[in-house]
């Protein structure tokens, strides 16, 4: 059975400008499990789901906040397993929702999940990733005095900034591994998942950072052994020459070319980069298939027929249109 | 391989009168949790795990309201899941670190779970239960006139009151139950799950209530196929002529004495009242053995030194202190 990762974007919940209330996500998600379902319908794959978290942990911690007179606001590693469990919950929900609706009964399983991350991290004592409101200077560096945070101007504003450190093993692999060979689809490892360190006593101490949701990606895909990792966004694909006139979509990108534009800058390291490096450490590393895509039409990502191919590998689906189970092509 | 479904009152992570920092659960989270390794050592049973919600939903709901001019207010089924994931992430490290300090590496996983309720519950057209802040009279007006709240009044203040249906089917069951199977600890149904109503057309839809958790727990054992089904809580057991001077522990209970007790009014409604009804159904319909007891000792409530039983049936557990797999008392 091929078994495909695929990670949403932030823009399967909230698109840019649009306010972050549930009943807008009800709807964004609507399209991103369309999308979705028939990607798994058509493809037969077992597929593991991951999703970004950005805007939701933002809104938790401006609530935590403006709230931390009367509430004590928890910190960044329990509002990201907030996020897992609120995100989750309405993924599974449209997920279930657009079965139902081609008639299918499938299982749904979220998982909430720990990454585990070096303590050692350099990024750890360099943090640059903004998280949660903006305030003033006055204010900023109050918050930095009593509770010891980084903070960095944003514009006129100023912020927290935390580490993004490099997921390294997803504590709840085997968990996540047992239920996709059920057959379940599982939502797994949201936002990047929360990260942990291991002691030297083995236990787990949660960390307020924030990892790159398509890093995580590449972590959870290995961890289930995916044949493929699709990152969905709200773009058709990587662009060549990207801010210029000549800028042109990159239908394939091998992994040696993605290496030598990530070492060159080709990509914001904002955006595009993480994805492109998510791919080619995926393909580099033994994956069959990896590609970005619009999240809008992921079985047309996967079937070649949009997005950005990494590398020369195949999925070994059937044809586009055969049934599941027909011979591959 | 016998099977233990455990609820833990909310007092596991939030004792009266404490705030509800992040600090004080882990704090308190660390005594249930060495309770709960303690018996699944001993024991060697499969465990089901899940437990309540209030002060964090309750908390979660103060900060949505406070910050509700800046970012939109979730639902409360969003909130529920929000608690299902803060409380899953902080119950499953706690327990990992108390394996860990006997040396064992057990998987845990928590599952983000919805719980099916009737549309036509009659508990939805006379909502009880107050959640989320308290309001002056005015306040609490506006809050039922723009957004359609039930709104009652609690001591000086007023108060949102939803209704509390009966849990009828935990929508994750099968993944629940292959997790508990591959030798997993697993985390479901926090806060008695989500409520959502199944739609003619199969869809699921949240609704704003919350589900008694001790209920919910007798259809999770239930889902699981559990041969036992543990309430923990802050107090020792069931009491006898509660309230009066002759008040005494009752060390076994049997169904018939249950039901003319909740008959008679004889427990609370709002803390004794559901779990007796949750131990006394959960025999009825065939489970083998029930138990209310002391979070702090889930060993000695399994084996009878502690608590209150109900009916006569055996766990079949080795003798206490034997190795687990030597022969059942």
């Amino acid at each position: 059975m091929t078994r495909i990762a695929v990670a949403l974007g932030g823009n399967a919940l909230i698109r840019r400008g649009q306010p972050g209330s549930t009943e807008v996500q009800r709807a964004n998600l609507q399209v991103a499990a369309r999308s979705l379902v028939d990607l798994a319908e058509r493809s037969g794959a077992e597929i593991v789901l991951t999703h970004g978290n950005g805007p939701q942990v933002g809104y938790l911690a401006i609530a935590a906040d403006l709230a931390a007179a009367v509430v004590p606001p928890p910190p960044l590693d329990v509002l990201g397993a907030e996020s897992q469990g609120q995100i989750g919950y309405l993924l599974a929900q449209a997920l279930h929702d657009a079965f139902m609706a081609r008639g299918i009964r499938r299982e749904i399983a979220v998982v909430v999940t720990q990454v585990v991350v070096r303590a050692e991290d350099p990024a750890f004592s360099a943090p640059t990733k903004p998280v949660g409101p903006v305030y003033t200077e006055e204010v900023a560096r109050a918050h930095a005095a009593d509770q010891g945070w980084a903070i960095a101007r944003d514009g006129e504003h100023w912020r927290r900034v935390v580490a993004s450190p490099q997921p390294l093993r997803i504590v709840e692999a085997p968990a996540i591994r047992s239920l996709v060979e059920t057959g379940a689809l599982v939502v797994a490892a949201g936002g990047g998942g929360v990260p942990v360190v291991e002691l030297s006593d083995g236990r787990y101490e949660g960390r307020e950072a924030v990892i790159d949701k398509d890093l995580a990606a590449v972590v959870l895909a290995r961890a289930v052994g995916a044949d493929g990792l699709i990152l969905l966004t709200d773009v058709a694909g990587v662009i060549r020459r990207w801010g210029t006139p000549d800028a042109e979509m990159i239908r394939r990108l091998s992994v040696e070319e993605a290496f030598e534009g990530l070492a060159a800058g080709a990509w914001p390291a904002g955006s595009m980069g993480p994805k492109v490096r998510a791919c080619a450490d995926f393909v580099r590393g033994g994956g069959r298939f990896a590609a970005i895509g619009a999240l809008d039409d992921a079985a047309a990502v996967v079937w070649g027929r949009a997005g950005t191919r990494f590398g020369s590998g195949r999925l070994g689906l059937p044809r586009e249109g055969a049934r599941p189970g027909a011979a591959s092509e």
